[in-house]
């Protein structure tokens, strides 16, 4: 097996839940853990005060572990999450994810992405790559990642998206990147891939939404520019947001600059809004995310 | 005399100089002071490609010139900035500026400014408090400065105003510093201290305007939260911004913790914003700043 | 009772714990608090791969607890503490730490620290600050706060603190904060407040320790400079660190800008790590800190 | 001709310049730009006080420019550095540098400038990677550049070099970027290429030079790690700073973690100082670099 960065140890499984907050919760999910002889390797929680709801991110040790790993989900739902009207999630993290990379004409991200799986920083699998534009092709052949080009009009909209579909569940991917995909998808797609569509924005959101915010950024002559990465929700730019960096600029920065000093900013927030997702530190509620680093 | 905190020379003059780009403008200006046996300190120019406009901020000793102070408006006037349309500014290092602070019941940024008042780290004189509420009348008190207290209603803002104009003039306030002061001026105060208001807005704007932006960045689920100075102008939270700066925040900050983290980043850019102003180094155009540093 | 900011609740506990990592020990303690019928308020926990070392900072609200408030340290020690091999520290979250601050000449901390004391961010009490130099007794006369100078000198300096040492025990101090105190302390000294001496430093260490950073810093010409707050040890600016932070400089700045630019960094550094000191966030192991937050 | 990025004219000329400070040299270089029907593009200078140093740099418009390029540097040597003793460069932007990139196994910095030299960012041409590892063979071969692999031994280091030498020679090559070139340069080969060797080197320099930079980061227990590029000198690990910058860590940072994170900065730090170098904006002076920006 594959020594997976970032995880605390390969044969592991991680539980995301959240749930109404009340009395013994933690000590019910960490009595199973030990029960059961798992070793604790992270466990973290939150509680949001105004809703009175329990986030909890628990993450044990395989090795000695007593019930089988076909089991767990079913053992853990009736003896713990049942009780306490959980909704959780389970992951394997010997598991791969496999993502697909959505991208238009600007490679910065892409490029930076791809440089992350070629040194094995992830440990992901990128098996796709969907553009509305050809140029990005050969940054694809390099790396020997299949590409797909969708010419997209008004009217034949509904229908690539459909077309869309069939492939990713043809490559059997998991999570999508927009990186920096200059096209709004439909609230139904949108819905269907809820939670598992990641977006970059070129501004610190709800500063600047919509399109050409380095414009707008240097009308208003900030004094800092941002970049957002957030998970995609039928309201554009309006999703959860999962991480946001700024840089300082100045009256010397034209937008030209912007962009430039941007770019670096945008790669670098989508990858850590990506680490975030793949380690399963990612909760969304309401409109907001609870990250747990 | 004082020594004069930051200042490359304490007998030297300050030129701001904004106009129409051309040919032979630095020439211009630097061949005025050199054939006067002036020595420049310091120079700094910017053209804004869109408009062509012309910025410059030029500095120099005074010690060996050979125009005496009293005439260099009027020769500078009339051998370069009449011919070549300049929009000029003059200002002597050595003249003090007086500054009023305004305040509301928040007390971080008003400490923050009198200690370093006290402390000399500004070339300032700072004579006058004056607030609607009677809170920081203490805080006054300690470091002896005046304080005046308005009570403001929707009925006597007019006449209040007329008041505090009034108090400023037998003060011979230059520039007024509103620390976290809960109060809309009139537009017709915001025009006659055009460039002379300074605010701290506890967001980064332009995103959360207007009233509690803590509380809207909460609710937005932001990862960043910042502090923006500006100059005021009739609209709110939308004049030249000076400074901004950011902090990171995750989901574990309630409202109250953003606020806390907030005051560290709205006194440090607070202060930043009045040491450029002091410093002479702002010049407004349109609805930005040029900021030389 | 007051408010305490920063507190989940006021009428709760926390325990600090770090013991040998094992099994069950998240278990063996969240089961105690859920057993006696406490809310887990916050839970978080860290194990140190390399030593197999367990730290764990629980905190659980008092107001249903079973135990009586005087039992719960022998309690929680007999039937958690000594099977599990744990070191533990015990917090009421409604005691208020007492500090004193030591300071030289320079005013920006301790200016800044009275500002949010008196403001109240801070749930602590402050009855004491202590000096080698009459500067600063303006500035605790302004707050009402007792002022002890003592003039240091080689021959006189054992003979000193044992004056100190009385008067911190007379005091009933907890914590000590050297606000930029321009004197060594001996290894007795800060033995004997082992943990409980917090410094600030004002470089980013372990670049430029001991005196003048500012002026080697200059000296080095770095595009960055620093401020690191610490728990004092024996071995000078080497303790445990509690919080750094930056801020970038350029080839403009004098050292004396440095020193300006700096004291704002100080300060809100030195603020940060007094804040997770006084919310029991901290934990020192060898020469490094656990600060949960 | 293409265009440049970054460039304020393709058409234009930039002159560096230090020499000892002195009444009237802005006045002495704009007038002769002035003179002959030149259009400033971009001004600016320093004074260091300490040493009475000053440092300059102008750039101008050729479009109407009175002296054929071919001239300009002997007319401005004979005019204006003559007389006031200066030390001068001259750059015509439309000359593209040509850059050779050294790299040894890590691989994020190599293919962060190729995505960068391959969209365009930068006005450069890179013909050449050498290394010391074959590792990275594959990465120049996607990007069609030439590799070449020199077996570095102890006792073949000075040959390596001469071949070296004669390499970059034949390629004609104008600056080199050691990106993460594990290899120390020897004095001669560093004395020859001047100013014309950028380093980066995974640290907050003056802290942890050397090797293993993380791994004493982690053992030291700082709360920032940072990158720093230079260019090199003898002196491993301190020649004159370009760019730095930090990011914050925490005790649940493994050394893994801090690599990890780390590499984020050392990619942005460097191709910000390369962004520098490429522009003419960085001068030299003792052991510190100016910085025009």
């Amino acid at each position: 097996m594959d020594k997976i960065p970032g995880a605390t140890n390969r044969d592991s499984i991680i539980i995301l839940i959240h749930c109404p907050d009340k009395k013994g919760l933690v000590s019910a999910v960490t009595r199973f853990v030990a029960h059961n002889n798992g070793n604790i390797l992270e466990i973290d929680q939150h509680v949001d005060k105004l809703s009175k709801t329990f986030f909890m991110r628990v993450e044990w040790d395989l090795d000695e572990f007593l019930i089988p790993d076909d089991d767990i989900e079913k053992e853990f739902t009736e003896q713990i999450a049942a009780p306490f009207d959980m909704n959780c999630q389970l992951f394997f993290t010997r598991d791969k994810p496999r993502m697909a990379i959505f991208v238009s004409r600007y490679g910065h991200c892409l490029h930076d992405m791809l440089a992350r799986y070629d040194s094995g920083e992830w440990y992901v699998e990128i098996p796709l790559i969907v553009s509305n534009h050809p140029d990005m092709r050969q940054v694809a052949d390099r790396f020997g990642i299949d590409f797909h080009e969708f010419r997209i009009t008004k009217e034949n909209k509904l229908e690539i998206e459909a077309a869309q579909k069939e492939l990713l569940a043809s490559y059997q991917i998991d999570v999508m990147v927009l990186a920096r995909y200059m096209q709004i998808l439909s609230d139904d797609f949108v819905k269907e891939y809820h939670g598992r569509i990641i977006n970059i924005h070129h501004s610190f959101l709800p500063a600047f939404p919509g399109a050409r915010p380095y414009h707008s950024a240097f009308q208003r002559g900030v004094k800092v520019i941002g970049a957002t990465s957030h998970y995609v929700t039928a309201d554009l730019d309006d999703g959860p947001i999962i991480e946001q960096d700024v840089i300082h600029v100045n009256h010397r920065h034209s937008v030209e600059d912007l962009a430039r000093k941007g770019r670096d900013l945008e790669k670098v927030v989508l990858a850590r809004a990506i680490w975030h997702h793949l380690q399963r530190r990612t909760l969304i509620f309401e409109n907001r995310t609870i990250v747990f680093q």
